[in-house]
Formats: C-alpha cells, structure tokens, sequence
C-alpha cells in the first residue's frame, strides 16, 4: 500500500478517494498479471526486517555498509555505459560493475526506500535503452557465442542476470512508460538474442546453458513473462531437452559433484542458486530445492568439501591457484542453502571466513545465527568421497583428510570423468596438502584471467599445449604422450573408475581408483595412502602406482611443486651449461630438463616449502631415471609460471611405482632454525606384485617398519588374499592391510 | 639478605646467630671482590619490580611467560650436552638451545627466586664442565678460527656471553667449590682459547672481534676479573688497537651506519649493547652510551631506520631476505636505546612489531609505556641519508620515502664503503619497496642458513660466484665484468661518492651519487628521483644512470625482480628451444638467457607482482638490447634460487640510461580483476647530457609531461647551470631541476 501512495506522489497526481480506489484496483490487477514485485531475490517483508535487524547482527550491517559503499560510490561517481570493449579491457570492467551496482542499488532500495537507489537504476537501464538497440554481434568473440555488450555471451547472460533483479526492485516504482521502454529497448532485445539468436548456446547442458536459462527465466519473472520461465526450465523447445532441470539432472553426479570441478561449480553457483530462489518464490510448487532428491543441496556441499583447509578450492581442470570459499557464489549458496535445508555450524564456519552474507531473508537468519554463536565459527569437514557422471557410475573423487584446520594434512585424488571442454588429462592425478597450502600442486590453468595484455586475459595457448597434458599433473605419463591422445571427446567417453576408499581408520586412510582406458593397452591403478604414524612429524602420503601391458613402455610419475630442491641420496646430474626441452609435444617441449641421473634402489629427493622439508622416497626399479625439470620452454611470451618437478621414469610392462611422500622438520629463515631437514623414512621396498596384489614395506629411523598389502583384482571387503613373492608368504582380508609394527 | 639464608638452607647449614654474622661478612667482603651479582643486565632490584609489575603491564606479562614456557620445556625435556657436530646440525643446535635456556633460566631466578632454575643451570655447567676440558679446536672450521664446541669461535663467544649471563645470575647462590668447578674446567679453559689461542680473532676490528671482546668483557665482569674486562675494552695487548672501543670507533659511520649493513648489524647489536649495559652497570664512570657522541644510539637508529615499511631489513651485502626487526639483537636494542636515550613513539611502534621484551629494567620501562599508549603504536621513519666510512667521508646509503605504513614507496640506493668480507661488489646498487614488499629486489645471501644439507647451512660457493657479483645487483655492469675485478682487498680501499641529496619537498625527491673508481677507466653518477604525481597511481622512480669513459665499452642495466613478465612494448625474442647461459664468468654464468633482442627509442616492459604491474619504460640508445635472464645456470646443486631479471644493454663511450620504473594498476586473481595492466608513462626522451648536466622529458597518459634536469659537476646550491642540447636552451640554478607541468 505504501508503494502505492509512493507511485501517486511521485507521478503528481492529485486524486479524491474514488479514484484511489480504482486505481487500488488496478494495480491489484496488474500486479497479479506481473507477479508481486520485488519476487526474485527479497520480499518487501524480509526487506522490513533487514531494517529493523542492521544494528543487531554486526555480520549484517557490516555487509549493509559494504553494499551501500559500493553503490554510493557508483551514485558519485556517475553512470557510465560505453561502447563495448576488449575482454578485460575498461569497458568490458565497467558493465560488469554496472550490473553489480545496479542489483546492489535494487536490494538498498527495497530495504530503505530511498528514492535516489530507484533513480540510480531507472537512469542505467534508460541509458542502456540508448545504447543496446544500436549494438550487433560482439566482433571479438573468438570461436565463442558472442555477446553485444561483451565479447562472450555468457557474460551477457550474466549482466542480464543480475540487471533483472536490480529491475524487479524497483518494478513498481517505475512509470508503466519507463517499464515499456526498458523492456523493449533492452530487456526485449537480449531476449531475442538469447532464446532465437543463440538458442545452440541457450540449451547447451553446461554452466553457459545455466546462465542463460536463469538469466531468461528470472527476467521472465521480472516481467511477468511466463513463456520465458518456461524455456528457461524446459529449453527452448520446451522439451526438457535443455534448460534448467536437465542440467540440474546431468551437471551433478547423485552426490553433488559437478563434473567441471570446483573452480566451475563455484561459478556455476550463482546462476543454479540465483534461479532455484526465484523459482521458489514464484513457483513453489516446483518444489525446486527437493528437486532430484536436494541435488541443490548436495552440489553446495560438495563444492565446499573440496575446498582446501585454507578455503582456497583445489585447481583441478581449469582454475585458477587462488580461487576460494569467499567466492560470490560460495557466498550465495552459503546462505541460501543454510536457509533452505537447516542449519550447519560448519556453514557458519563458512560465514566467518567469508565475512559477508546476502541481503535477504537468508542471509537475515545467517546472520542472526552467526551473532549467537560463541567462540568463532569453523568448518571442518572430514574425509570424503564423491562419485563422478550424472549416474554416479562414472569414477569419482577421494578426498582424505588428517588433522584440524590449517593444521589439517589433504590428499586429492581425481578418478572421474574428463570433464568437458575444461577438463584436463589428468585421470588418478593427485594434489597434497599441508602446512597451511597446497604443496604438492596442481598448475591450474594457463590464463592470466582478465589481464588484457595476456591474450585479452581469455585461456591462452599454453592452455592447451601445456595445462591440460598429462605431464602437468601428478600422474602417470606413458610414453610421453597424453591421456586419449589429448582428444577431448574421446576422453569424455571414459572415465577412472573407483577401486575402494576407506577413511575409517583415524591413523591409517586409504583410496584406490584404475585407469584402463586412457592410455591404449595400458592398465593403471593408483592406491594412496594416509598415514600417521607419531614416529613420524606429520601424516606421510604412502602411494602405489601399478602399470600392466602387454608391450614395454616409458612411465613417467611427476611431481609438482613450488619450493627449492634441497638435496637429493644420489649424486645429481644437473644440466649447467645448457637447457633443453624435455620433449617435442604432449607438454613435455613445455619442461626444460635442468638435470637427468641414472637411478636404482630406494633414492630421495628433498625439497624446501616454507616452513618444511619434504622428500619422494622412491624405490626406483632398474633402468630408472630421475629428471628435475622447470616450466617455461618454448613459451615466447611468458604465458607460463616458472615451476619445478621431479619426474621419475620407469622403462617395463608391468611397473609399480612405490613412493614415500614425507613432510619433515623445521626451516625458518628470519630465525634462522633448521631440524630434521632429511627425511625419516630411508628405504621403501617393493617384495612383489601382480594380478592379486602388491606388497611393499616401508622402513625409517626409530626401528619404524610398516608393511602394506593391497589387493589388485575386484574391491572386496571380505575377500582374503594370498600371494607369494620370493618365496615370502603374504596374506591378508579384504581390499588392503598396513601393519605399521611389522617385524 | 634472603639470598644469603637461602644459600644457608641449601648448603643445609644449621647456625647460631654468631655464625650468620660471621657468613655475612664474609660474603659482603667476597661480593665486593666480585663485584654484586647479577651485574651484566639486571640488578636484584630490577627483578623484584618486574615480578611486582607482571600483571600491570600485558607485553611484560607475555614475554615473561613465552621465556617461562621455554626454560621448563627444557627443564621437563632434561639437559643434553652432546660432542660437538657439524654446523647447523643437531649438536650445533642443541648448544645453542642450551645457552639461551641458560640465560632465560638465569633471568627467572632473578625474578623467581625459584630454585629450579638455579639447578638447571648449575646442572648444565656442570655437564659442560665435564665435557670441555677433553675438547680440541672443531675440525670442522674451513678456514675461520675455529671454536669446541662449534665449527666456528663466533658461535663458542655467543655461548660464552649467554652463559655468562646465566652464571652471573646464579653466582651468589653457588657455593664457592661449585664456583671453583665451573670456573677452572669451562670459562677459563674458554678465556684461554680466546685470548690466548684466537688472540688475532679477538683484536678483529669486526663483528667477530666484538662479540669475542663482549663475552670475554662480560665474563669478566661476571668472575670479577677486571684484567679480562680491561682486554675486552682495549685488546688483548690493552693498547686501544684492538677492543670494543676501538670497535665502536671504526665500525660505525658517525652516523651510526655499520659498515657491513643492515643484516650483519641486527647480529653485531646483541654484543654492543650486551656488553655496553654491563659497563654502564660496572663501571658508569666510562660512561659507554655517551661514548663518540652516543654512537651507541645512532647505531641502532641507523639499523632500524634502513627497515622497510614490513619491518624486514634490505638485504644488502651477504644477508637472508627474511631477517627483520623482530631479531633479537634487535629487541634488545630497541629497550635499552629506549630506556638509556629517552623514549620514542617509533620506538614503542617497533616493540610493537615484536611483541616482546627483555627482561630487566629497560624491558619493564618499555612495557610500561607501550601499555599506556591508546592506539596500536607505529614506527614511521623519514627519508634519510646516511655517511658511510668511520670518518663519514666514504659515500654513504641513501633512503627516500613517501607515503605511510605498508603504502609507504621505499628507494634505497647504496653508494659506500664496500664492508669487508660479507661486502658486495654492488655500489650504485637500488632496491625498491612497494605494496608491502621489496619488488624491486636484492638477492641477498646465497646461502641456506643452518640447512645441514646444503653445505652445512655456510656460505654457499655461489655466495662468491654469483650473489657477490655486480650483475646480481640493481646497478650497471662494464663490459660483463665486476667491480674492482671482485676483489675484495681492492674494493674495500675504495667507496662511492655522495653527490647530493634532497628528501625536502613532499612530491620530488632525490639523491645522487658517484663511482669513479669501481671500474677501471670508467666514472659513474646515478640520480634516482622518487615523484609522487596525482595523475599516476603511485609514486614512480626515475633514474639517470650516466656512464662516461675514454674507451668504448659494453653498460648492463639490470633489475632483479619477482614475478610474471606481463608484456613488452617491442617484439619480444625468446629462447624458445634451448637456453645458454649469458656469459662465462662474474656471475654471468650463472644467468640462462631467456630473450634477446634488439631495441631502440622509448621500450617498456612490464610484469606482475603481488596485486600491481610495474613497468620499465627506457629511452633506449641506439644499438641497445634487451636481455630477460633467469638464474639457475651453472648451478648443479640447485643452491640458487629461480628468479628473473631484466638486462638493458648499451654500447658506447658516454652513455645515460634513463629509465622510470612506474607501478600501475591493479590485479586481483581471486577476484578475477585487472585494472591499468599498461604503464601511463609512453616515453622517456633525453634531451642531451654532458659534463655540465644531463636533461631528459617524460611523458605520459593525460597530457603528463615532466623536464627533470641534473647537475652532472660538482654538487652546489646556489651554481647555475646552463646547457644547449639541439638547440634547446636549459637553464637551472642548483643540483637539480624538476618541472612536474613542463609545457
């Protein structure tokens, strides 16, 4: 009602109560026919009650202030809408902030009222009106759909994305001649282009397929036009071919996991949680947040159970190194999921690192909680594993963890699908955690992201012909080549597949996952171990890489790191004079080799990573090498990050790679303390393997001898295994043994 | 008085009242002798006021309880003296560990009185008493005075001061046998292997001869033995040649600047100021703190005024990049300078950084102030110029500073003495701090501190052949070779030469400096400016390096910095199949070539560090060329760190590289954002130069245009200067001329 006074006020119009009546009437009308307003992101209630709430719950007025900063900032500044741009480049910056502040400017408007928010974004969009209509195809959008605003049209789904929320607001503020003009001017033509122009790209299953289909379906929403909420569910056909369930139904596996991995998922977030809300509150008989049994649910939760200790989520497939849970997204679904599936002290844990919540009803009770708490919120999250491909039948993801917050040791194994266009070759990879970071590392993409001179800031082509390779990951290279030849389609064809996980020993955890169509005739099949063992100073990483064929191979196992080479038990042959290429292809040509030595028996190589030593001990079979080598080879424009690893190569049939990952001692530099700087662990021992399993002991200083068994043939909890190896007897239940007191 | 009973219920003595008289005599008369205990750096008095202020004050009650905390963990873990071990080993520090829990233990006493702590370190003499005598020189030494129970003698007078610190405060409550046991069997065996054995090592002028004279002074002290007191302030001989007055003569510039710079002078103040507080507590009558104008004082201004913004020191000559005012010689300073010369807010600012202090009456000063301060104190130093050379006539280090905190730009230039044996062959050498971190850095020390496994943790060879050397510096390099051939006689018996310095106007500051006998036949002037311009996004660096000679030669403008290249104005060369190093000797060989290629007129280049681009923009000269290295060549112990450079070569008689070194923009990868990643400076023209003066312009975005002119003869005020380059007419009065609005 207040509104309406508003609208009569604003518009001037002097009126007896007759005619209040009538028009009463007929906004009551019109309103039906267009839906309440605002309905896609807050209530006129909830707005009322942030109100009332901002000077009780610190989290919310401090995320108040900071949204009113911005926008007011925007207010000053003035608007400004130019020419498209280059990707990264100002204007292409300066849409993105319009759009933030233009939503920001809706949600200040609904909560205060105040006059100049609405007119803030009434005077954007009419200049918008001005500019859109007179736009074609963006001319640089490189093998992309191509956007008018931005040279890429999922950047465009998500102006449009949020501008149709920053519209809802302040829908019933607007004259009926302002709505006409904006819809037409703008909101009409994106559509057009969106749903006729770009319909391919609309109902692609794929995180731009889910921009666009909420970014139609919420501006649908917006203008009451329920045609477009219904592409935006269903495709453009309204088959249920494409649109938003049937990514909803093919993007997650039955757990949650999004197949592009976590960098995408934290992406994907928005438009998945923006949409759900608006469908919830227009449509709540969709039932949208139990939809496929709460994947909403589980693709959040699992999205935030990859996340490193220190919040940062692990860089599989193409990511960036520092992407982490403070993320606009993670900060979205944070809130929405602990308001629509109950609350979680581990969310709050979220909250308090991201130090920020949304304003609506949501983040209201987010915040309230969070002021209730007493000691400050942490999330920890325990050892974990997620099936991979929409059946959950396609491999998946082992994720163990030791230890508490950032203390907390991490191993990621990746076993699953490819992933699609931004998956990596990267099948039984490999990232480890501890000492507060990843130390064992995954190289992420090779994109400078948004920095225009780095090829506009798009993926570079070093992408391709490095990132993506086999030999940038921590796993087994075969022949130097790439996992399905590097061919995208063919690698989404196959997957790893899960051998067995088991995280229920607090001291000893275990997962095992094959590979067997990835590299042609060759059968590969990882099993990595966490091990804690208080002989030792931090859980050590225990890992048996097995390889059959029926024809000899080169096998290659890398490990990446960042840190400095410390010393190596064998005398190392390093390149001094001359660098070249590890290779010609497959990303090796991307490696300069700085040193090549001949190794046999167990051998260690240590390295330093801020405060801590750690060591590959290896037992190296005969006719071993040892490679150090550095990123950076035929790279002409400095795309890539100059990085070491180690990479151990192995010449045979049937291979077990047996290796020690120990993290040890003490540096400190401005100290200038050392302890412990060589390992504890001197000898790693493989006494045999085939078909039935393998056996390794591991022996160390302090009389420390472990001795593990691991069964190769079908996973089995109750199976027993019986295995003979130079002329040793070795028998054990089920899918793997260690005895860390073995005789 | 309580002392003396306890010593009566210890030695568990039961007497008449006579007795006690008799006793008391007795030790009056022996405490005379003497002197009182504890003398070296807390008085009984101090103890008690401490222990009565531990609960007033939050920076007392913390340090007291982190000494606490590492006195009983070496209490509950028992005492070990082992055999001596290699350097940066487990017995090496364990000896280390010892007596800094000696000395902590001795401080508890004091303010304890509790007798555990007595025993401990009674206990632990003992145990050295037992195993000293059976030592020969640690043959371990190569090539320094050797020490027993360490590699070095350096490491045995450290022992030696902590632990007579510790004796000192437990000396009364030993009984006299006791006293007779230690005494014979360790500090005279000690005493005898400084002053008789290591005479030359004690009469040192240099930090090693100070810390000799201070342990041997305080010791001194401690048994009251003036004769050992004398040595230790006048040389072994007590002719004034040698000894810690001589070392307070000629180590210091009268300004206070340490000959061996900022990192050796954090380690030299513990000796210094250890040592001058238990002369003031000795013998006042010296007045030490006043001695050569308070050089006490000024040394220690000096050390921390060289800090960066973040507290670390620049690590000029040989030092670790990491080394800060949080060192301990650093903390002991700042209380004493604090409580012997006056309080200082910076001075409080700096305790706050360090989260700690001593334990006596400075300390308990010092934490009484920092309590009653009501915002968070900080340090903030100005723009300074210090003298170098004992007699302040041999150049000196130059720091311009702009700006606040960690915002603040910090350019040091260095143009001094060359500093003995850890000197490098740098002069004319810059560093440049910015957004909290030295980006435009100096490579330190090549040398893992106390890494057993590299080379023991010593000076690595690469020390020598590489981070000495001329081209691992920020200053220009003639014809690939070092200054003064590298050698370090020949480099210490010559110095820069201050030109001028200006740090008067808040926008435009300056200093210039010469080197004319560094490089045989070749005389050298670089003028740096730091320019805070409101159309930049930072204060920018420009500097004119000018070379001039009678004979042709190759200049090589290097700088050293961390980070990605970002881009080049010109096509860039890169070595894309193969890298070789840059040259064969004078640390050349130790640089990979990863670019070359010719260039001329204005160039920039442009990388990323941190959250900011920086570029070099250069007027190039005809024939230049453009080198990007990375060192790691000839290194086949990986004992070298991995980092880039970027080498501007000319060729030519007279030549002036004038450069700016501007940062810009903004990156944010987690926030996937990018600002500005392109310099605004577009050209860098010389107008001419000559002997007389140098003129070049500046332009940039937003019709910026600078003229900066420089006096090249001799420094002066009040001279005119006037040059004709290309016609142009140049007039300017003064060392230099700075037109921010030139038309």
């Amino acid at each position: 009602m207040n509104k309406i006074f508003e609208i009569l006020i604003r518009t001037g119009i002097s009126v007896k109560l007759s005619t209040v009546h009538f028009i009463l009437s007929f906004l009551l009308f019109s309103s039906l026919f267009a839906g309440e307003h605002p309905n896609l992101f807050i209530s006129g209630t909830e707005a009322q009650e942030i109100k009332k709430s901002l000077n009780k719950y610190p989290l919310l007025k401090k995320s108040y202030e900071e949204i009113k900063k911005t926008v007011e900032g925007g207010i000053r500044d003035g608007i400004e809408v130019p020419q498209p741009g280059e990707a990264g480049g100002y204007e292409h910056e300066r849409h993105k902030q319009n759009y933030r502040e233009m939503q920001q400017a809706g949600i200040l408007f609904s909560i205060t009222g105040e006059e100049k928010y609405a007119q803030f974004i009434r005077e954007m969009l009419f200049k918008y009106a001005e500019l859109y209509p007179t736009l074609g195809a963006h001319p640089l959008s490189h093998n992309q759909a191509p956007g008018k605003l931005f040279h890429q049209m999922l950047n465009e789904t998500v102006w449009l994305l949020y501008a149709s929320q920053a519209y809802d607001c302040i829908y019933d503020w607007l004259t009926e001649s302002d709505r006409d003009h904006i819809e037409t001017n703008v909101f009409k033509v994106i559509i057009k282009w969106f749903i006729e122009e770009n319909a391919h790209e609309f109902d692609r299953i794929h995180n731009h397929g889910t921009w666009s289909a909420a970014s139609i379906g919420m501006i649908g929403y917006a203008i009451g036009d329920q045609n477009l909420v219904e592409m935006a569910l269903y495709g453009t056909k309204k088959d249920g071919r494409g649109g938003f369930l049937k990514q909803l139904d093919l993007l997650f596996s039955p757990d949650g996991y999004y197949m592009e991995g976590p960098y995408y998922i934290r992406y994907a977030l928005r438009p998945f949680f923006f949409f759900a809300e608006a469908i919830e509150r227009n449509q709540p008989e969709l039932k949208i947040y139990d939809y496929r049994n709460q994947i909403l649910k589980k693709a959040y939760y699992s999205a935030v159970q990859t996340a490193y200790p220190n919040g940062v989520l692990p860089p599989i497939n193409d990511a960036s190194r520092t992407m982490d849970i403070t993320a606009p997204g993670i900060v979205l679904s944070n809130a929405l999921t602990y308001y629509r599936y109950g609350p979680d002290p581990n969310l709050l844990g979220i909250s308090a690192a991201q130090d920020f919540v949304i304003l609506n009803g949501a983040g209201l009770k987010l915040a309230k909680d969070f002021s209730s708490v007493n000691s400050p919120p942490e999330f920890n999250w325990k050892s974990v594993e997620f099936t991979d491909g929409y059946d959950g039948k396609q491999g998946g993801l082992g994720i163990l963890r030791m230890g508490k917050g950032n203390y907390q040791s991490m191993l990621l194994m990746k076993y699953g699908v490819h992933g699609e266009g931004h998956g990596h070759f990267d099948k039984l990879h490999f990232t480890f955690f501890n000492q507060g970071r990843e130390v064992i590392i995954d190289y992420g993409f090779a994109r400078w992201i948004n920095i225009e001179p780095k090829f506009g800031g798009r993926y570079l082509p070093e992408n391709k012909s490095y990132a993506m390779q086999t030999i940038a990951h921590n796993t087994v290279v075969v022949d130097e080549t790439t996992q399905n030849g590097g061919d995208r389609r063919e690698a989404d064809a196959v997957w790893g597949e899960r051998h067995f996980f088991d995280a229920s020993d607090a001291n000893v955890q275990v997962m095992s996952a094959k590979s067997n169509r990835h590299f042609p005739g060759v059968r590969m099949q990882r099993t990595m171990f966490l091990i804690d063992d208080k002989r030792l100073d931090s859980p050590v990483v225990v890992d048996l890489y097995r390889l059959s064929s029926e024809k000899k191979h080169v096998y290659d196992y890398p490990i990446h790191f960042l840190g400095q080479p410390i010393s190596t038990s064998f005398e190392c042959t390093a390149s001094t004079q001359q660098l070249v290429p590890m290779g010609n292809s497959a990303g090796y040509q991307h490696i300069w080799k700085e040193a090549e030595t001949d190794v046999e028996g167990t051998i260690s190589c240590t390295w330093l990573v801020g405060n801590r030593y750690y060591s590959l001990i290896s037992a190296a079979g005969k006719g071993s090498q040892v490679f150090f080598g550095r990123i950076g080879a035929n790279d002409p424009n400095f795309n890539l990050r100059s990085e070491p690893a180690i990479i151990l190569r192995s010449h045979g049939q049937d291979y077990l790679f047996a290796n020690v990952i120990e993290p040890h001692g003490y540096f400190n530099e401005a100290q200038e303390k050392s302890e412990n700087a060589r390992p504890n662990i001197n000898a790693v021992k493989i006494m045999g393997y085939d078909n039935e399993g393998s056996v390794i002991e591991v022996l160390g200083r302090n009389n420390l001898k472990w001795r593990i068994m691991v069964s190769n043939g079908d996973a089995s909890e109750a199976a027993t295994h019986s295995v003979i190896f130079s002329d040793h007897h070795y028998e054990w239940t089920g899918n793997y043994l260690v005895d860390l007191n073995a005789d």
